[in-house]
């Protein structure tokens, strides 16, 4: 399974797309709006009448959360603009960046109307705005040396490069679980610590200096690796093999490449690193209850939970065990997500860590 | 029918795509291949060791050709460099750009494969090359104030940015043809002056001094503006509404926003405007015989021409008439094309008008 060909949500606007399962994801980029909007204004103020401003959106997948994050960005300079009773807006060039496999069609047919949701709501003084889609994984050069302002990337970095090597003893389990053995949890630290400091190298050659970058990831507030949704759906799949549908061997080597770091890992990784010091780091709770805002109880009470995991893990469920057993997989793993969370809420509790740096 | 909605080439790799479906595109790239090597090496050379050299291919569809044009201008650059014993390579921004139903996705994916190729033919010392995909119509504004290098467009900016408005007295034909009433040659002659002219204004804001640009478009030798593949697709569109499968005010109502400049108009226009100076221009002649260096008779013979101009043109012909003449119209065309190109091979003769501009 090579992870840049099966590592994408699903596309499409379909009822198992991403672009209709991402409340989490966008709840996140609401609940970070506050650091990500000091953070541009802190750097738009800095920079002397900008002629134009370089955004990009790291991970930016397909649906309504792409464009969410570097609207909220864009919006933002152009209320500090008026407050600094600048006359002329900078011009914006948005690089909107994920792996090649990411529908990248339903985002750019998306984009004329939202430009002139965006000239509408902010004026004519406003922009433009240059929309670019750039293939890629942001564990490598995406850009040339010195072309960026701010870097955006929200749900995204705890996905690893690669199945970390030498976890073939993790046995019955799918990621690092409290029962997976200690050389397991450790190859795993050291497949993200790799890859988040390649992370860190590539965007600081690319960043101008004083850049900013606000970054969020899914993280742990202890040291239990569990996360409640996940270990679900190991339970689901298991089952499954218990009753024949899939051989063991087959599930034995499956891992998702998945790191979900402490605040303290991040803080760790980033200052051994050295290009970027860090303006504020926090890690924050936050409840998914799947809530979207309509009484539709199919959605709200575990459904739309267990729909949002499938738009994310399915292409790499597909790409290991094929397509025969997804409809029964998530079937299973509905009904115990509806059957768990009445009684235990806290199972679709998050933890993320959220960090605002500056280049060096 | 909004042109940006419908206006692409028909996407995917299957038989009726635009990748497998354009030939005649790829030898106009390879005819034009000397003017642009000329005018991205005197480029290079004239800027001193540029840190990023930012190129961009203006209507870059779907296929084998997306990639040919800019491949051959990267390469271009770095044997420049080696001949001018240039230690560093540039790094090569470059931008793809089509409008947003232009099938990017399928280019993204090719990518990957694409520049581990560049890699192993240019040597480690090369790049490394950033592409971004940039959905939207090349009559407005696309990138960032003096942020561009250099500009390819080939085989685009005959087509316009709408249907001329006045031309309902153009009845019977689908395009502007020798029995088309003057007024609307004239209305489709000042839409392409008023587009090429917004073209240029947008590509001179966006290129620093000194940049270039290299543009080729169908044109035409004479005052006559007949194109015969054109006149038999009107044909055969005639026949199948004289048997009654479409309306014929639906014909009358369905122009193509063809234009094909002459030498003439093109220098004149570019004069007009006056952000460039014109390096060189000239018109030249290419057959189309369709040949795609295989024996394959069907390819050959007109079928290939035939299947060429369904995957240009296929996209508008459904939004106008829908899918269900489709089959029947292809199947008559093909075989008029056929019949006709036995006896009279010129009507895949082809006018092509090149210029080399340089941004003042």
């Amino acid at each position: 399974m090579r992870i840049t060909e099966v590592l994408h949500m699903n596309g499409g606007i379909g009822d198992s797309s991403y672009a209709n399962n991402s409340l989490l994801q966008q709840n996140v980029i609401l609940m970070t709006k506050p650091i990500t909007e000091e953070a541009i204004t802190k750097l738009y103020t800095s920079l002397n009448n900008p002629k134009t401003i370089s955004i990009a959106d790291l991970g930016c997948s397909s649906g309504p959360n792409t464009l969410l994050a570097v609207s909220n960005i864009v919006k933002a300079v152009d209320n500090h603009r008026k407050k600094l009773r600048r006359r002329h807006s900078p011009e914006f060039q948005i690089y909107l960046n994920d792996l090649p496999a990411n529908d990248f069609n339903t985002i750019f047919q998306s984009l004329p109307k939202h430009e002139e949701d965006l000239r509408r709501e902010l004026g004519d003084g406003f922009g433009p705005c240059f929309f670019n889609g750039v293939p890629g994984s942001f564990y490598g050069r995406l850009f040339p040396t010195d072309s960026l302002h701010f870097v955006h990337s929200s749900y995204s970095l705890h996905w690893l490069s690669q199945v970390p090597k030498g976890i073939e003893e993790n046995k019955g389990n799918i990621r690092m679980e409290t029962t997976s053995p200690p050389s397991v949890i450790k190859a795993y630290y050291n497949q993200f610590e790799q890859d988040f400091s390649t992370f860190l190298k590539c965007r600081s050659k690319e960043l101008v200096k004083g850049g900013r970058m606000v970054l969020t990831m899914q993280g742990r507030s202890s040291e239990n690796p569990t996360c409640h949704l996940w270990e679900l759906l190991t339970l689901a799949l298991n089952e499954i093999i218990a009753e024949g549908f899939v051989e063991e061997e087959k599930l034995n080597s499956f891992n998702v490449p998945l790191y979900t770091p402490s605040l303290a890992e991040v803080k760790f990784i980033v200052e051994k690193e050295g290009s970027f010091t860090i303006d504020c780091i926090e890690a924050s709770q936050i409840y998914w209850t799947g809530y979207n805002g309509t009484d539709d109880y199919e959605v709200n009470n575990g459904y739309g939970v267990a729909r949002s995991l499938r738009a994310v893990v399915e292409p790499m469920l597909v790409s290991h065990f094929g397509e025969g057993i997804i409809d029964e997989l998530f079937h299973r793993y509905t009904k115990m997500i509806v059957d768990s969370i009445s009684t235990r809420p806290e199972i679709t509790q998050f933890t993320n860590v959220i960090v605002s740096l500056i280049k060096m």
